[in-house]
């Protein structure tokens, strides 16, 4: 399992300095790589480990490729990106590691005569496959998962054990989902008569790019009467909660625990940390970056950096600044009632001099 | 695949202005529907999209019967609450267009000999029931789903692909149960000893009442000793987590990722926003109404909207507020300072004047 | 179903005043049991409640013992922490009622044969076990688990139904893993090419020690390189998420919604109220208490309480204090005006005199 040096560069591209016959078998941190490894310069922080670094090769920019001298005596390969470079490095690795793919249909499987699975698609045990469902060239369907009626999933893509993807739902190309996902369950639309909740059928569908990754537990809801949406490239971590009708431009990105009600519609490139809360039916702009635990309670036409909560204290600070929030219109009023007592003094100390 | 007007009357009610025997296939919004669908006007600042509408007919309150004029041509349904009757005529298109559903167990479910299934109910492939558990008439349980023994399943509920329904758990009629959820899992319970925890067993039931609907990946804890219960018309929504021993009043709605801890007692009628969190132990009054976002740490007696989010800004002015916020007592000694201080001044003077 | 004083007294320890040969059939709250149930005095609250029980037995402690005069006319067990002894009878009570496992895999489950599963496990309908991996003794998988390739489960360790457990992870023994708990889903981690992101391979495991508890629909992910750790004793709730390369410490419980992201590092004996959020690459001490809702945004290195969320009130007073907040900085520099302006009347007002 080790892959020659030239083979990297012939396959991911960079200028190599240094024997191209050499095989490495792993990637490895800089102080940890040993002879038969290659490592990464990401962050210059890390220019004196690299410096000293025993990995086999180095990935680096041009400009460190400069500045580490002759005491590093490994290979190099320059490129204008070395952590996107490792990451398809290992991506490499990680495929020659994983154990080999069986194409074909476990016995277990229950898939609908009507559904159209491919011939190099793997279906794992107990997985349902309903009818007229259509399930692309080289997909991996693991153990437990569910497709619905008419759903359609793009070649290469991988459900990881029990995924439901329901009735009606596309995704497209290379997609990863894991354990737990749910896409395409009913949004949560009511009509209130009397106090009481009448049920909006919920008969949109999920539509999910090329290359979308989503994680365990995560839910994404159908649409109403249109579409979800989730562009190329998104990247949904756990435990996320998708509303219907959301919109969520390419390549961005929602760690753990995010939350967005229906109809957001949220621009590409934007990243959302761990449970930054998005009000429905609101409009967010391309590149915006929310930190985590943020409640985005209104339209965000501007990209840039948004943030809101509260700052933690021990508690018995917390419990006096927050008692003091509480009153804050108080304490608002005190400061204009001075403003105004001071004003006529300052006033009346003028008309005396 | 269409409903005669004269037919959405007699089932559904209203007054109809119109032919009768005009047959309608689907429903649409207002700026939408064509001359084969139905629209309805639930919002008075739709009325000038409604009278240029070309829908078949328009579902209308009296008073918007009597606002708009013969520029709109077609028939109309007047009903004092529309968008409750667009849910409900959408409910029956939806069902029209559904695929038939199948009564019978299939052959890869494990159903035990002791288990009451009833004849009309529709159990899916590797659906698991186990020893003494009874699934109603008409209900539905799609594949992977699985119900504990003694578990017992109203008529018509359905449970989507890969619902757990865990031992003695109780659900009424018409529930609709989404994929992922969890009912009856065990409450959070320990005993602390020298800093380890010690097992309570939770040996409570979870007990739904009828019509109520429970989303994706959404979990609801077994009681202790007593049950958890959820009463009837209750909607809640997916990734929310309810502990053990709660009481959720009935036709109370959860938004997504909502987490109510132990023992806390919902009233009636109530909303939450997403990502509310409720303490346990506390008791909310019937019509109350959370925002997202919000930690409701005592019980609320009166009924009204509860909001306790901290507004989000720039990242900087964030930095900013939050500075302050955690000097917010040294502010207030400031503040309290200077008021002393200009007492003082102007106690002084007054005793010149 | 019965269990003798002397029987639980030589099993769980205690000391014991009455009569050994009684027999108890269960455990019950103070004002509820009967003369053939035992209870408990764990609340010096409670104490009336105890003198007037109709317990046959009480479990309490030494100093109780001796303030509860003769009026209570049942027997006693003496011991340091009733409650935690009560949760151990409870244990007991709880596997007499529990139907009886009968070990053996269930023909739909589908086991590799390079799989090792003890002869004295239970695996459920639909259960998929994958190459290589080791199910230890007396474990219970229940239906529609999944155990991924070369993964390792410790001696009565118990999988609800639907639970995941992916490829080379590692649990001890004694564990529970409640439905829809995802342990070993892929760590959330990209590198950003040109706005796009590139999947970082996770091959790191989730290694989990003994007696730990893990609540439905919860996610613990792999490490990236390095494992995530769990350790001995540590409860998680429902519907929690664990980024890879996290390390929990022993005896750390975390209630329901929490999150940590990746690479946070906990101490032992911790507690997170409901949704706390942790960031990561961030350490906590050991015996740190973070209240619900709040976010930890960096490192704890001393024990303590530590608190911060907005407190709520009614909507309209949110609104205010809302706003102050967001021009805190505002009133911040009117506050610094004023007490110029003071300092220089109080000043003149020297001079003056």
């Amino acid at each position: 399992m080790a892959i020659r040096l030239q083979a990297l560069i012939e396959r991911l591209g960079g200028q190599l300095t240094g024997d191209g016959e050499l095989e490495v078998t792993g990637i490895a941190p800089l102080d940890v790589a040993g002879p038969t490894e290659i490592s990464f310069l990401s962050n210059a922080k890390l220019r004196d480990q690299a410096s000293a670094s025993h990995a086999a090769a180095l990935i680096l920019t041009e400009a460190e490729h400069g500045r580490i001298g002759p005491e590093y005596a490994g290979a190099r390969i320059v490129t204008p990106n070395p952590y996107a470079y490792f990451a398809r490095a290992a991506q490499w690795f990680a495929e020659l590691a994983a154990p080999p793919v069986t194409p074909g249909i476990h016995p277990s499987a229950v898939v609908d005569p009507s559904a159209r699975v491919a011939a190099t698609a793997c279906i794992g045990p107990h997985v349902t496959i309903e009818a007229d469902a259509h399930v692309g060239e080289y997909c991996r369907i693991d153990a437990g998962s569910y497709i619905g009626r008419g759903a359609s999933v793009g070649a290469h893509t991988h459900f990881h054990a029990r995924v439901c993807f329901h009735a009606r739902c596309v995704i497209g190309e290379r997609g990863i989902l894991h354990s737990g996902a749910v896409i395409g369950a009913d949004g949560f639309g009511f009509a209130n008569e009397g106090g009481a909740w009448i049920k909006i059928p919920q008969t949109g569908r999920v539509v999910i790019g090329n290359d979308v990754e989503i994680g365990a537990n995560t839910s994404v809801d159908r649409g109403a009467l249109a579409d979800t949406v989730i562009e190329d490239g998104v990247k949904l971590d756990n435990q996320i909660q998708i509303g219907h009708n959301c919109h969520i431009g390419a390549h961005t990105a929602m760690a753990g625990c995010v939350g967005v009600a229906g109809s957001a519609r949220i621009g590409k490139y934007c990243t959302f940390g761990g449970a930054a809360m998005i009000s429905g039916h609101i409009t967010i702009a391309d590149h915006v970056h929310v930190t985590a635990a943020t409640m985005i309670s209104r339209s965000l036409p501007e990209p840039g950096k948004y943030t809101g909560y509260y700052p933690f204290a021990s508690d018995a600070e917390w419990e006096k600044s927050a008692a003091i929030l509480r009153n804050l219109t108080k304490m608002r009023s005190r400061l204009r009632e001075l403003e105004k007592t001071v004003e006529r003094l300052a006033d009346n100390k003028k008309e005396e001099n």
